[in-house]
């Protein structure tokens, strides 16, 4: 995160002043969030984020992120819980965008996550999925299968410029992984995007889950092939079986995987990779020159993509076939 | 505050471990100090700031930056402490770069300081000149009225191509001041960079004062001077003489000005403006094509240092004559 919306201390005053906080103590920028404002605000009640919402997330969609927070938080999974005002509005303006005050969640995100990490994960996820259930509102996958096609096309002509022929292998993986995709899985509540980034650790305990703003309804198994991804692979590319497995079985006993989830689990994997893939192809061809952020290189996710082509059942994950 | 130095996991905790700051709770980058990397530290001891010193902060000044925070705190100012080592130690290394634990000081700066404010100013830079007495180590002012002209100097070429005629303006204004410096005022610790920013409040009652590091001895009505011109000028280049007299007034309750000091103000008040006017020229001029930070403008300062080019006595900042 780099740049901030700037505030202002008499429009920080007056939004403070509709919250049951006490004074103001500190008020400080905080490089976390991608696309967000984040600041540290330490009141006499105590340490809250307060996140003023950029044009990535839509007012409209703030109802469900924050009330997600508040559900899950009361469910018992520990995730930033939004402060309500004195009227009880979990949303309100500052600065010209929309901000929310969320409780403070100790806790480092690990940079080089060991199998151990994974098992904490595996077990996280499946909580998260369990303590969505029951929570009123919901909000489509914009970056489902049909998602993934419409950034496909929005940046196709600049892939080959990428990497050459990468455009033909992409349209002809997208055409497999919609005639494939199993549409009836169980879902509900998913992160969709539990990166080592958004879990936070005290030592080797998970503390908490953090950053909902990808959160939306779609097979919980999807969420399980995003984590696969974002977890169990090494550096130098080559996939961790280890951390497969402990993330994989971590999970399972929390909420056991039914036999078609199991079999899906290679497909949802190449499309976990897929949605990653394209993502961050359309940032580097649509990078504009000299930007502060520099985007992350696409390749890491067609090599994750091409290896999940090569599994053809749970046990290449480290599951018992 | 924009770009951080990346601290892995190893390298943070090994560094702790040098501590007595028992458990690793939270470590966020944040956006505070414009040249080093600063981060928010939560352990199971409390909340502190860890600052990695980028280059322009050299390591061998430390001791007299970190030892001056140390003397002051002691002496009762209010300002970030160090916090010592088990060894002792109050700067260490962490991720390449030389490192330094300190409290976490509330408080926030204001953006639109009001008269009130600068009262609170004027009395704090007065205590920080008394507290500043006794302490061991001493730093020369590199930025003085020598350091100016090496300053003018390296970016004479482009100064005219930011305002026609400006560096036969400057070398004539140099060349006065220079003859005319006054060189025998009391001296002693001095801020030299006492800017909103660095001030803290909580409510309208200074709670702190922040950023130390172009602290050196010099003159303290030269401090003063810089106050000036850092807290009495409105958005719109005018001078609110309301403002310097609180401010002044204020110090010398604390302090009080000799006749010499007093007599003094005006040249100091355009060496204070000479000092940031060329600093901002030599920013704007060696400013990359595309840098992230766009330099302040230094007009600003140009027309502070004829403000006080036309004032002839400390009646014009609203004393008694």
């Amino acid at each position: 995160m780099a740049v901030y919306t700037e505030v202002s201390d008499e429009e920080l005053r007056a939004f403070l002043a509709t919250y049951d906080l006490g004074d103001l103590l500190s008020f400080k920028g905080i490089a976390e969030g991608v696309e967000n404002s984040n600041f540290l605000l330490h009141t006499n009640k105590g340490f809250y984020i307060l996140t003023l919402y950029e044009k990535r997330v839509a007012e409209e969609e703030l109802p469900f992120f924050l009330g997600l927070m508040n559900h899950l938080a009361e469910r018992g999974l520990s995730c930033p819980t939004p402060i309500r005002s004195r009227t009880g509005e979990m949303q309100g303006h500052l600065a010209g965008r929309s901000a929310a005050i969320i409780s403070f969640l100790d806790g480092v995100s690990v940079r080089r996550p060991q199998p151990r990490h994974c098992v904490e994960v595996g077990r996280a996820l499946a909580e998260l999925h369990l303590a969505g259930d029951g929570f009123a509102l919901s909000r489509r996958n914009a970056l489902d299968v049909e998602g993934w096609r419409g950034v496909f096309l929005s940046c196709r002509e600049g892939i080959d410029g990428f990497k050459p022929g990468l455009a033909a292998e992409i349209e002809k993986e997208l055409a497999e992984l919609s005639r494939d995709w199993p549409r009836h899985l169980p879902s509900g509540v998913i992160h969709a995007d539990l990166f080592p980034d958004n879990v936070f650790f005290i030592g080797d305990r998970l503390s908490g889950l953090i950053d909902f703003y990808f959160a939306c309804n779609d097979a919980f198994a999807y969420d399980l092939a995003i984590c696969l991804n974002a977890w169990c692979f090494e550096e130098d590319g080559s996939f961790n079986i280890t951390k497969a497995r402990g993330l994989l079985q971590a999970y399972a006993q929390v909420r056991p995987l039914g036999k078609d989830e199991l079999a899906a689990l290679p497909l949802l994997a190449r499309g976990a990779a897929m949605r990653f893939l394209l993502t961050r192809l359309y940032d580097w061809i649509n990078h504009p020159e000299g930007a502060f952020v520099r985007p992350k290189n696409p390749n890491e996710y067609l090599l994750r993509l091409r290896f999940h082509r090569s599994i053809t059942s749970p046990a290449g994950y480290g599951l018992d076939a």
